[in-house]
């Protein structure tokens, strides 16, 4: 439903999100979301270009958020990267649906708004507080936390 | 949000739909749609595989639907030729996610949950009659009724 650009850049924000605030590098966020190098560096350029992470330059540098977890949400994540597409005009160009949609192009886009809000009401930091569903990445957050990692040896 | 696939199939369904239940032919409904021939040949095959339409051979013959347009659905239309696609496992397959999606995953799911529910509560019979929009493909639909169009001239 969403974009593969959209699934790595929301990937990337909660491993960014889920870790101590230290900066991480691409190559680590790409590990961590199973995302391809090349692919996620253009991702995360965008969500740079959108204002919603940084890039730290030099030894130790890497990506950091530039908001707090609860006042980043999906859909400014989903818009910084490929925003959905409400239907906003006529997909047929029909002039007599030029002022109107049509009812079934307007049910499909009653659609889009729907997951829109969803989007709007969901924060990251919703996400990784939720104790209902696993962590986002897990698997990954685990290996962002040297302690537990070492717990687990 | 939805694919062309699904797209023309539901161009398709109304433009039959609103019709007088006589067969129309691929060509016709192409030229009605907007859509390829070609590519729209091989949508209402899939929806005749699925029993929504049902093809009549011979001179006068083309499609026809199959069913009451109460009793068809956005969904049904959909679910033909191109169903959306829940999110039904850990998409990066981490073996903690394997029976319980991620707090991210679950998320987007729901959204596409609030869709397909829409889609199911829609049917085509409610389109067509929702007088606080335009008709789907009115245009078309007044090239079908050689009465309009006569009236028009």
């Amino acid at each position: 439903m969403i974009s593969q650009t959209a699934e790595y850049a929301l990937r990337a924000v909660v491993v960014l999100g889920g870790g101590n605030g230290e900066p991480l590098t691409t190559k680590a966020i790409a590990e961590r979301t199973k995302a391809p190098l090349d692919y996620l560096s253009k991702v995360l350029q965008a969500l740079g270009r959108a204002g919603l992470v940084d890039a730290r330059r030099g030894i130790g540098g890497g990506y950091v958020l530039t908001r707090k977890l609860d006042d980043l949400t999906i859909k400014d994540v989903v818009d910084a990267v490929e925003p959905l597409r409400r239907i906003t005009h006529c997909p047929l160009d029909l002039p007599q649906h030029a002022g109107r949609l049509c009812s079934l192009h307007k049910r499909l886009d009653d659609g889009i708004a729907l997951i829109e809000r969803l989007y709007a009401e969901s924060t990251i930091g919703d996400l990784l507080r939720d104790s209902t569903q696993s962590t986002p990445l897990c698997e990954t957050l685990e290996q962002i936390s040297p302690k537990k990692a070492t717990a687990k040896k």
